[in-house]
């Protein structure tokens, strides 16, 4: 099996370490992930500067190649110029914090499973609940799981699993879920702080406030101690609402 | 009517400032765009580094606010340091160049009119073909009459409107369709080059591949000069794909 393997913390994060352990313990490993920490760039691509590619290694040893732009740079650049052919599956991950909920939209180790899945490669998406993760072994372990069962029963091409594990050690792990994405918003604050010469600037912080009232969603599952799996895809159509507003000139 | 303005070509482009014109004839505008272009930036914000507001001004008169962040962050610090009230509707564009397909997921114009649609407030995302575009008017027109139509009738809470316009007369636009997000994929071209001291670098090109075999779809309705709109929403859930994968433990 050849796995490409990314992520948005960087290529020296130890998410992406436990990650390509666990896969190189099966499969052919190859890592290209960002140069410099990625998180909520989003889907952002790198178009009006160039890029470069560094080879990284770690105890003399080359652990992977170094891109100096975005997640979904990484997996476009892994696939066209560094394998040259489409690896069965992309690996993004083990990001340091869950990507659920409303989340999902800002997440750049989501952007990199998606960039795989919008290639028509099967994707998978891996993160654990704690920005200090104590815990990565099972989350590796459930991407291995759930990249074999992948690879032998497919995924609806477009399609991705974005995976959530709590930060906890497996036997405390209730199991999996399989759950959609949560609905939940930021209830958005700009700290407002002057700087030594006088002049304003504003730090973003807030909360996350949770609009979700049924019991099958990401958040919930993790908040419950279970790991979470959704599949997720990037047709973004409303489609209940594209019959409804199909109505609107008559009304207007 | 209450209305807050931005984009991802920077406060300065003349497509923001189509839009601002056309609808400072009926409304009360906010205009809150990126200091500097932000194309495909996807749904990036800015939380490690800090934001300034800066006042901007053409003819000296106040035009609005820039923001040294993306267009995510715009609307953000828009509505919560800036309006302080929820307006009646944001208005991201007139970008230059079409956002269509699989492009909608990179696109910052579209960005800027999700996060107002994950904040509640209803939103439309508008963009003309041409990266020269040399007709704003008529869809800075569309624009405000599905403005109209959304503040009087309604769009569901998390749904925006992606409109999409040819760069022709108005005469020559055969009317609007309500389309689905089309699927379409770039073909990835790492273009590599050496710099003056021999190290090489690479420029993203490619082809943007259609993949849609139906008729109802964004780019095919703008490629014969048809005005789209879209419904799109950011639950990104593939509920089809969530019923098959919960039957996979019991196959593997």
């Amino acid at each position: 099996m050849k796995v490409l393997i990314s992520n948005d913390d960087g290529i020296d994060s130890t998410g992406i370490a436990a990650l390509a352990e666990e896969f190189r313990k099966f499969a052919e490993v190859t890592v290209v992930a960002p140069l410099r920490e990625q998180s909520a760039v989003g889907h952002a691509i790198t178009m009006k500067t160039p890029l470069r590619v560094i080879n990284y290694y770690k105890n003399s040893e080359l652990f992977g190649y170094a891109v100096d732009g975005t997640p979904a740079d990484c997996i476009k650049m892994g696939v066209r110029n560094i394998l040259k052919i489409n690896p069965d599956i992309v690996v993004s991950g083990i990001n340091h914090g869950s990507n659920t909920a409303t989340n999902v939209i800002y997440s750049g180790t989501v952007s990199a499973a998606r960039e795989a899945a919008i290639m028509d490669i099967p994707a998978i998406a891996v993160s654990v609940t704690n920005h200090h993760v104590k815990h990565f072994h099972y989350a590796a372990e459930l991407a291995a799981h759930y990249a074999k069962i992948i690879v032998k029963l497919g995924l609806r091409p477009g399609t991705l699993l974005n995976l959530n594990v709590p930060d906890l050690p497996k036997e405390e792990i209730k199991g999996v879920l399989y759950t959609r994405q949560g609905k939940s918003k930021w209830d958005d604050i700009y700290e407002k702080r002057t700087d030594p010469y006088g002049r304003d600037y504003y730090w973003l912080t807030g909360n996350l406030v949770e609009m979700d009232e049924t019991n099958i969603f990401d958040q919930k599952a993790i908040s419950e101690n279970y790991a979470s799996v959704t599949p997720i895809h990037f047709d973004l159509t409303d489609y209940e609402e594209l019959s409804r507003i199909a109505e609107w000139e008559s009304k207007f």
